[in-house]
Order: C-alpha cells, then structure tokens, then sequence
C-alpha cells in the first residue's frame, strides 16, 4: 500500500481518548477520557497526532459511522486537537477479540491468573477467537497505514494489540513503530501456556516493532527470555534480533502529572467528600487502598491481611479503620462476578468478627467514585497496594504526591512500581498475608517524621517521569 | 553428635518399602511396596542399607512402636534385606508437614497448580505448618544421624524432605548426601509465591546436599535459577555455589525395570482383564490413559480433546473407545474430590453427546486395579499422557515396553518424559485441547508399521536407566 496519509505520529490503542452516548433524540454526547496517554500528547504538538482507537459502544459506532472512514472532525469535539479515527469493528469481531483473546487470555497469562488444573482449555473454538483477534489487529493496521505520513512514527499501545507492528510494517516498511506494555510480561513456562502457534504470533506481532517499551526491566527480561525460547531469537537486556530485524527493549516507567492530579484532587467534590471521611474516621488511623475489582489486584488477601493484624496486633482493634474501595470491573466475566462476592463476604466476616456498636473495622466501598478515591489518597495514613502482579501501579505513585499527612506505603514486589520505590516502601509478599499484616503493623506504627520523609521520597520518584516525558521518551527511541 | 550408627548406604523417604495393616487380634500384617526405589535398592548389596520413613498409618505406628527405636528387624519382615527404621512423628505434626506443606504447597508451586487470584494465602497458621514440616525433617535428621556410619552416604528423596540436607549436614558434616527430586521445579517468579523465609530455607536446605538429582535438565536449571534469584547463589547448569558449599546437580532420568514389568504384566490377572476389555473392544482402537486422579495429570482437558476430536473428525465414531482409568488419590482435599466430580461430568457428556446403542465412547474406571492398567497398556493402540506438569511420568515409560501391537504416545511437552523422547512421541501442549485432539487424529490415523517403529525406540530409551543404574549413577555421584 503505498504512503496516502499526511500524519508524522500515530498513536493505536483500543481504548481511544473520546466516547460517545447516543442521546434519546439520537444526537451523540462526547465525553473525553482521562489517562496519562491523553495528557502526555497534548504536550508533543497534538496538531499532527492522529489517534487510531476502536469504537467501544452503540454510541462510539453510531458516531464512526457519521464521518467518513470514521474519522472524526479534528475541531469537531474537545480531543485536545488530535484527530481521532474509530474504528467500526464488528461487535461480535470485537467482543471474540476483546474479551476472550485480550481480556480473558493475554491479560491472564501475564498476570499469571490461570487455575491451571482446568483452566485455561484452548479449543477449537479458541481457534475462531483468535482469528478474531489478528482481524481486529489488521483493522487497526490498515487504518494506521491509511493515514501515515512516508516515515511517520507509530504508538501502538498494550496487549491488545501484539499483532499490531508485525502487521503493520508488512504493509508499511517505512514507518517506525514503538510498541508499549502496561501489563507486566509472563516468565517463559507460564507464557507456554499459549497454543504455540498463538505464543509464536504474538512474539513475532511485537517483534514488528522498531521499540517495545515496558514499564519494568523485570517486565523487558521476561519477554526476551519468551523470544529467545520461544522463537530462538538472539536477545540481551537491551535488545531482540530474529529474522534480521532488531527490536530495541525501552524501559519506561510511567509516572504522574502532579500538576494536573493536585487540581483534581483539591475540587469541591473532593473536598465534600474528605470532609465527610475526616467525620467518620474521628482521631482513627485509616488504612485505604483503591482499586479495580480485578483478580490481579488481590484485594481477597489484603482483606486476609487486615483480619490477621487485628488478630495478631489486638492493640490496633479500635484504633484503625480500613476504607477499601473496590470498584466493579469486568463483571461479563463470571470470574469476576466470584471473585466480587467472595471480597464481599471476607468483609463482612471481619464486620462480624471485630465491629462493635462504636466501631467499624472496615467500610469497603464498591462504588466507581473518582472523588471519593481522590479523597482517600488525601486522608490515608497507610495505603494498602499488593497485587498478585501489576505492570506498574500507578495509585501507589499517585498517593505520596497527594498525601496530606505522609501516608506509608505497604506495597507488593510483584508491582512495576516496586522496582523504583524499594524499601523507601515496606515490600511484602502478595502470597504471605502473614508478613503483608506484620508490614501493616510497622506502616501503622512508624513514627511521624519517617513517615512524611518516605513519603516526599516515593512522591519525587513517582513525578520522575511524567505522562509528557514518558511519550516523548518513547518518541525520541524512534528517531 | 557423634557417628555412631554403621550403616554405610542410607535412603530417606517419606513413604517406606513397607507398610503394615494392624488385624482384628492386633497383629501386624505387612506388605511390601513397590516402585522403582525397592527394585533398584536389591542391585545395591541391600544387606548394607538402613532405609529411614515415616510411619503412614495407625498399622505403621504400631509397628514402629512394637520395636526399639521403630527399626524394625532385618529379618521379621521381607524388606528385600534391608532395614527399616519408620519414624513415629506425631500424628498433627505429620499431617501439617505431609499434607499441608508438602501435597498442598511444595507440590502445586513446582506444579503450577494454585489459583492465584486467592491461592495460596499464607497466613499465621501456614507458619505453625511450616515449623511442623521442619520438625519433620529434624526427625529424619536425627534418625538418620544415628543409623550413619563415618562418611556413609545418604540419598534424600522428593520434595516432603527438602530441608533434610542441611539438618543433616549440620549434625554430621562427614556424611556425604544427595537429594532427589521427583516432581518438576518451579520457575523463579512462581517459586516466589512462597513467603520470603521458606522460599529460602527450601533452597538452603536443599543445597544441604553434595548432589541434587532431578529427571530433567529443564527441573535442574529451574532449579539453579531459584539459587540466582533468590539466594544470590554463583550457578550454572553443573552445580550451585552458596556459602562456600558446591551441589552438584545431576539429571538421572529414571527409566523401568522391563523385566520386572514384563512379568508382572503377563500375571494371570492381568490375562483376565486383557480377555474383558479386548471383548469389549472389538475391532475398535483403543486410546487409553492411566493416571491418579491428581490435578496436574489434567484429565479433564484429556477429555475435552476426545470429545474435540469426535466432534472435529466424525469419522472415528463409533470406531473409537477411549478407556480411561483415573484412581482416587488425596481424597482429604478438598480440590481433588472437586476434580473427581469435574472428571466424571466430563465423560458423562461426551456419553450424552455421542453414546449410541452399539457404542459407548467412554470407559472411565475410576477404581485403583493395577491388574487392569496393565492390561490397558498392552491393548492401548494410542497412549494419552498430557499432564500441566510432570517430574517424568512413568506411565509413558511403562508403555512402550509392554504395548502388544505398539502404541502411539501423545505426551504433553511439560512431562520430563518428553526431553528424553521428542518426537518418537506425538508432543502436545496440554493447555491446547484442539492441537492433542489433532494429535490423537494423528495417533490413530498412523501406519501400522511406524506406530510400531516408533514403540520399539521409545522402549529401547524407557530401558535406559532402570532404577538400578539409576540409584547407581546417583550413589557414584558422591564419590
């Protein structure tokens, strides 16, 4: 396909920076997203970027279809001045390649979620859903290669999209492509798992790339220790060569936008909602965490760990409240429904087994409220953050940057963001809800002045590398 | 403690050659164990050896307690020569050690078998469990110590004694000691699961010995890799250096003993059987498995191929049985009994999906007859053995070399057996149903003439290392 298109920088993700509701009287409402992807560009002359993204709702399509190709007017709607093309994937197309391929497999295998006894189980039918998925990449591929300028830069972002690079330089040798993972990446046995012919693909997808950037050097090692077994690629630290081509390995660890997440985080509705905490709490400490229903987030052992300090450290029972906000996430799975009720259940059994008439051992919340949680990361004196495992984790940067008081951090080693914290965090083991209580013993019981020291040293680490650097890094990597 | 004992030879395993069943009147009725440790011991000069277990039942405690010391006479029972000292540990004390720590922890980390989204959780009672499980090894250590002569050398066995090594070192830094591992090891990021402490202990306890044996190059490289990572140890793929102490690592690939399988399985039982079962075959093929009924063995997704293949290639109804033999085991936990009843809804569906009046498409016998698994192998025209993971698996080795009229082997890649028989077997992923349901097609489908080829060289390696020259390579390696 020859250059037809006039864009220098692209950015391909599946979630785009706008959405659209259709209204009762069938015009259509855009809101935009949020994310450090939307921030950061707006930074790099968004003039000349062009966002590829899938439409995600009835909405989403019914707007794709109103322009043609799907590319929606670059003044039209607040997109910060990027233009932004949707794509109209068949939903059946897009719900094979989002939920059972990204979702409920890639996101499985590196994040190490299988019940291997029975689970996963690759049939035929598996066979059709990941036909799915490299249709959906080629979607995206086509798209891009539309609208890119002779030379342009690519942003191809996540694990929905592996397929993506291999794809799109065979249509577009010209173009140069950085592939970025949010997720972590699976060790060589775990990622086996996949049918090979499905391991070797998504290798070779990601291996299109000129740069595949992680957010972890731990997450960077185990994917050249898949290419190097998997495919027999050649590969050090810094580099993968297979077939001639070399993909250089970035690590680029994703940090906050002070600036923009202080404005959010002192609005009014912010400020309510603190107010109405700080009332509740009384002179309490509070331990807070926030996060996603998710299965990775191990909000089920953090509950564990909560009831075996009140067990172990009955001089905490009274003094300390967990505000634990768990909002739903993915509830199509069934898997995720479970896991929902049995985080549930473990609340109530420690509501059971320590409340009394004057005191609330925990309030867990499972509302989607922004505020609220920006609220918590104000109040928290203890933030709770152990995933099973997690490319980066970004609440526990943004907590040191908008803690009132100084806030320590219990926090998992399997997070990306452990790798830059160290033990200015206190580590634990996500597995050992022993040792995750005995660590929120010592958050609870350190003294003041370490406290707020550990915290303005884990909030300058977490502002080191800003949405706009963390793009213009990867940006840089491609010239 | 000084060397005191005269023993020049010393195995140690949790389960003995012996066992004993207490009668009505309060004798003791003994009964030999089989398995390759006892063959192979008989070529050693057994006169000399001193075999130190663990008392299993209430039968074994009382005749632990019936002699001095619980070392039963030499002579009283038919040990093959040998003495047997069967340690009576404490009944809670030994189910915390065998069954908490070593079958549901050390054996689903090296396994792959938690589902980590809430397994395992290691809590103040996973403590209290692990202290039982050193207690355990002190046990051994201790008996071990006793029975020892000066420089006498001691071969460890399996994943229930991983600490053993070191105890025994430090009681008795003359004796020179091996440990072998029978299950696969864990990859570095799933060995961590562990809390901090026993991810270590293990490692030091096992680097307790001068040799650490295992059935694959892929277990003792896994293995070395945990030393690196967690220990800090110096490695490569011969042997880990910690502390100024040097473990050899050795892959003795445990092979059968024909001749002693040969005879048992031409036993007029096993006739018996093979007249049943070849009368309710006919003229069908038959696809045959034989495993416990154990989470990693992944019969449930052995089923799913077959009903995969009767559904992707309709041509093998009704000309296909699958005879499946899945005996209980570990029956206490809760997860195997949930496995059984997984297992049997399986092969309940696919006799609904497929059974007609003439044809029953599957036998599942879920009854432990060692008669007729070896009547299986014999008739088997295609052996299914696609366990998650396997430290060997020595069904896959048993079969070749009793198979009547050869027998393809589709064999999961992630089973030892495979680095030893590559493509002599069908290799299969085992997490990818449609690919073994191809590779049964194949099985079947496959000349006369190369299913028999094929056997005779996948016999010819199975007779390799028979257990004698297997114990042998290994009591060398400590010279």
């Amino acid at each position: 396909m020859a250059p037809s298109g006039s864009a220098p920088l692209l950015v391909a993700s599946n979630r785009g920076p706008l959405s659209f509701v259709e209204r009762d009287d069938g015009t259509l409402e855009p809101s935009r997203g949020g994310g450090g992807l939307v921030s950061g560009l707006s930074g790099l002359g968004s003039d000349d970027v062009v966002w590829v993204c899938a439409a995600l709702s009835d909405g989403d399509r019914a707007a794709a279809r109103q322009v043609e190709d799907g590319r929606l007017d670059r003044n039209g709607h607040d997109t910060g001045g990027m233009a932004v093309r949707m794509l109209d994937i068949d939903p059946a197309t897009f719900h094979r390649a989002y939920n059972a391929v990204a979702n409920s497999t890639l996101w499985f295998v590196h994040h190490l979620l299988y019940a291997m006894p029975t689970s996963p189980a690759f049939d035929s039918g598996f066979r059709r859903e990941w036909s799915s998925y490299a249709a959906y990449n080629q979607a995206f591929a086509e798209a891009l290669s539309a609208e890119a300028a002779e030379g342009a830069k690519v942003l191809v972002q996540d694990y929905h999209l592996t397929l993506l690079p291999r794809l799109l330089r065979d249509l577009r040798p010209d173009l140069r492509i950085a592939h970025f993972s949010h997720t972590p990446w699976a060790p060589v046995d775990y990622f086996r798992v996949l049918p090979d012919s499905v391991a070797r693909e998504t290798l070779l997808g990601m291996l299109g790339a000129d740069h595949a950037g992680f957010h972890s050097a731990r997450w960077a090692r185990a994917f050249a220790a898949c290419c190097v077994e998997v495919l027999g690629a050649e590969a050090d630290n810094k580099q993968v060569t297979y077939d001639g081509h070399t993909t250089r390995l970035g690590v680029h660890p994703l940090g906050v936008d002070a600036e923009a997440l202080r404005e959010r985080a002192y609005a009014d509705d912010v400020e309510t909602r603190l107010t109405a905490l700080r009332h509740k709490l009384g002179d309490r400490k509070a331990i807070v965490r926030v996060d996603r229903t998710e299965l990775s987030k191990n909000i089920g052992r953090g509950l564990l760990a909560y009831r075996e300090l009140l067990r172990q450290y009955p001089e905490w029972r009274g003094k300390v409240t967990h505000l634990a906000s768990a909002y739903p996430s993915r509830h199509d799975l069934p898997e995720y429904r479970e896991y929902t009720a049995h985080v549930q259940r473990l609340a109530t059994d420690i509501e059971d087994e320590f409340g009394t008439d004057d005191w609330r051992p925990i309030v867990l919340d499972v509302t989607d409220d922004y505020a609220r949680s920006l609220a918590l990361y104000r109040v928290g004196d203890v933030l709770l953050v152990n995933p099973v495992r997690d490319g980066m984790n970004l609440v526990a940067k943004e907590v040191p940057v908008l803690s009132e008081n100084g806030c320590a951090i219990v926090l998992s080693t399997e997070a990306g963001a452990a790798d830059e914290f160290g033990d200015d965090a206190l580590l634990v083991n996500p597995f050992d809800v022993a040792g995750t209580a005995d660590a929120l013993h010592r958050a609870l019981s350190m003294p003041d002045d370490e406290r707020r020291a550990r915290t303005d040293r884990l909030a300058a680490t977490s502002m080191r590398l800003p949405p706009s650097a963390w793009l213009a890094e990867q940006v840089a990597a491609l010239d």
